[in-house]
């Protein structure tokens, strides 16, 4: 099987233009098969601002209303997936611009409301792997957005993390999938204040002591349960580390491993 | 050879979200493969001042800022172009949503400046011909957005009849391929005040006659030379015509002829 590495990037990284130049340069390095996934970023919470358009939060979590819609499909959708197609192409790799509307490659539902309505939310259903393979089988490189749809014609806002990983997971069967989330941090921290305490091999049942005691909090419990059922459902690696790191991702970051 | 419709649509009608979705539904039902660009519409206006973006204006033209070229990106890439995507999902098209610089698909060259710099203005340099086609044969329906890219890095605004006359040419030699072009009325009228006095032929000498007695004049006369272009280039048919006509193609509009 080919092998095939899925790169899920922040909003913040992909944001500064410099930034995003040295990530695509590192990315366009990747040998193999390769495909990208993004993050919203804050442009979206400035451009909702100067739009008029009011953030509203519960438990610190964003709810997407109609007019913050619109907003992540032009700025998810359009500015920053565009800004990072075009930038691609510039390092000779043949991107294309996705969400999971575009060829049904990720249907979504909306978010049932429990407790909390968070408005324009969608929950992945399924993923598509034929038509994605399809491209990379051809080259292409999947540059995908946030975004998904219901099937009846709406657009969701979508976690990207769960999108990568959703998206691994699909592409399991096909290739030797590694899944590698960049963020800040060199990878999990064993003491969040010493940046060179990277965890470089994390057993499930040290995440769930660590998130006992506090030491993994906050975002970093969704990427790893995401992570480990990634892997749990045949993605051959997971891999967290900073983006500076996907020049030499070999070495670097921290590896899930189930036990 | 197969036969191929490209339909271009303006912005104002792909806005609307009840003609929008008249629109797609008689789109969807036209039979082979088929293809939609769309323009830009006046959301991109109503954004930007929103935004506090200034339009500016040489010779009732505007010019693409860098803030413009940002808007551009948002609302023709983003917010139309998925929304598009997402409704012809619902109605059982595959569709995806793509500027020039997906797959590379149509290159352009910043417009030199002469007397007026345009800004971000992109002039269209190249099809790439076998990718769309690609899409075409795996029963995809592409729903192109006003951009192009220039193959390091940046995108530029492009006016959509050109990009619908370019992938037409260069698509016709695969295809038997028909350009057709909605706008408001019911196809190139003899009369101005009379929307019964469709031209159903429009020969090439009476489209000049027409040019300089004033009867055809403003934006029909690029649009006009894209499709007589088109002609000569091998596109079998090209059309002006009302979207409301597209459920019956074949009787309506204005047909381009050469002699």
């Amino acid at each position: 099987m080919q092998k095939l590495t899925v790169i899920k990037v922040g909003g913040k990284i992909v944001e500064d233009s410099e930034s995003l130049s040295q990530l695509l340069e590192d990315f366009s390095k990747i040998e193999g098969k390769k495909l990208l996934v993004h993050g919203g970023g804050r442009s979206a919470t400035t451009i909702a601002e100067k739009l008029g358009v009011k953030t509203e939060m519960v438990n610190g979590r964003r709810i997407t209303n109609a007019e913050m819609l619109d907003v992540a499909m032009m700025v998810y959708g359009g500015l920053i997936n565009k800004n990072i197609v075009a930038k691609c192409q510039a390092f000779g790799l043949n991107a294309i611009g996705l969400t999971g509307a575009d060829l049904n490659i990720i249907k979504a539902v909306k978010r049932p409301v429990k407790d909390v309505d968070y408005g324009y939310a969608g929950d992945v259903v399924s993923v598509q792997a034929e038509q994605l393979s399809l491209l990379l089988k051809h080259n292409a490189v999947p540059v995908v957005a946030p975004l998904t749809h219901n099937g009846e014609g709406l657009i969701l806002n979508t976690n990207a993390d769960t999108m990568a990983a959703e998206i691994s997971k699909a592409l399991a069967s096909e290739f030797v999938c590694s899944l590698v989330y960049c963020f800040e941090k060199p990878g999990v921290l064993s003491d969040p204040e010493d940046d060179s305490s990277v965890i470089s091999r994390l057993v499930y049942k040290d995440f769930k002591s660590y998130q006992e005691d506090g030491t993994i909090n906050a975002g970093m419990i969704p990427k790893l349960d995401n992570g480990f059922d990634a892997i749990r459902s045949g993605v051959d690696e997971v891999v967290i580390t900073n983006s500076k790191a996907l020049a030499k991702l070999n070495d670097l970051g921290t590896r899930l491993v189930l036990d």
